[in-house]
């Protein structure tokens, strides 16, 4: 078959490609193995040897797909860059089957230490280092003071954002994103 | 029997003390309608009239037992009080059982839509009026501006806690807890 003979770098990313398209479209439920080689192409015995599960094929492909949605602007300006990526981001998991799909993600991964691990090594992790880096970035422009922490600054938009996700007692939603953004850059007491 | 005529308010509070106690003792994964009986001196079939599942009974029964530790002071001074409060939070999903119960129970409520809905109700819910009131009560001291909303603040310091708690590329401890309170009442941006 042609297709066998395809590099497996290009089939590798139209596994990911599909894989991250099903699972926004119809969320865990509807995600197995068999559809995904359905749709890229791909056999399931390359699937199975390129990806030790179907958790860890979801995670990836996830990842894949959201990346270019919660790219960091750099404009100069920390907190419109700020503003921009974290509306964008409480869209993706309120307008889309990316909030159900990190429910299920996340739930499972209190269960199961090796995709917890994967979840830290391939999603949150690198999406972390995004943001420390545009905050970094915004320190040495002068908009962020020296003595501030920026990892746990990252705990208090987008792992607030997780919190409302997981825990609903309030709204998860644009309003919601400008609160946290005004209350971290200007604080909560008197100027 | 004498002990079927005491009062059921009296079973209750000792059935919940049981609870809370072997649940903290240790975890969900030693929690049974079994023990919780055995331990408190009701019988199972009291206990299932009073609690409709076990997740409820446990739920409850954690409430109960954290909520001293739990309470807020409320000295005058907004930071002070936030930090002691804080401080003990961390403690307790750090150094007792506390943590992976709570993992346990939100992970849980992810696939169950009723044990959500009773954690929001009789655990975040409450949990939340009482840091937003004592918010508040700042705001009135004149220690939190006015145009800042309460329930964004409470996710941006427990919230923040959990989502360390429930995804932990970092640490969860003391100095992030300070840091936090740093970021939300100071803000992150020069003064």
């Amino acid at each position: 078959m042609a297709r066998g003979r395809r590099p497996t770098e290009e089939v590798r990313e139209d596994v990911l490609a599909a894989a991250g398209a099903l699972l926004l479209r119809e969320g865990m439920a509807g995600f197995t193995i068999e559809r995904v080689a359905a749709e890229s192409g791909a056999s399931k015995v390359t699937i199975y040897k390129l990806w030790p599960s179907k958790g860890a094929l979801a995670l990836e492909g996830y990842f894949r797909t959201v990346e270019p949605v919660l790219a960091f602007p750099d404009t100069g300006d920390l907190a419109r860059d700020l503003a921009e990526q974290l509306h964008a981001f409480v869209r993706l998991l309120t307008d889309t089957p990316a909030g159900p799909v990190v429910r299920g993600l996340i739930a499972e991964a209190q269960r199961d230490p090796v995709l917890l691990a994967a979840y830290l090594e391939r999603y949150s992790g690198p999406r972390r280092r995004l943001a420390v880096d545009r905050i970094e970035a915004g320190r040495r422009a002068g908009q962020v003071r020296a003595d501030v922490d920026a990892e746990s600054v990252v705990d208090q938009l987008w792992g607030a954002c997780y919190h409302r996700l997981l825990v609903p007692d309030q709204p998860l939603d644009g309003t919601f994103a400008d609160q946290l953004l005004g209350n971290v850059l200007r604080g909560i007491t008197p100027r």
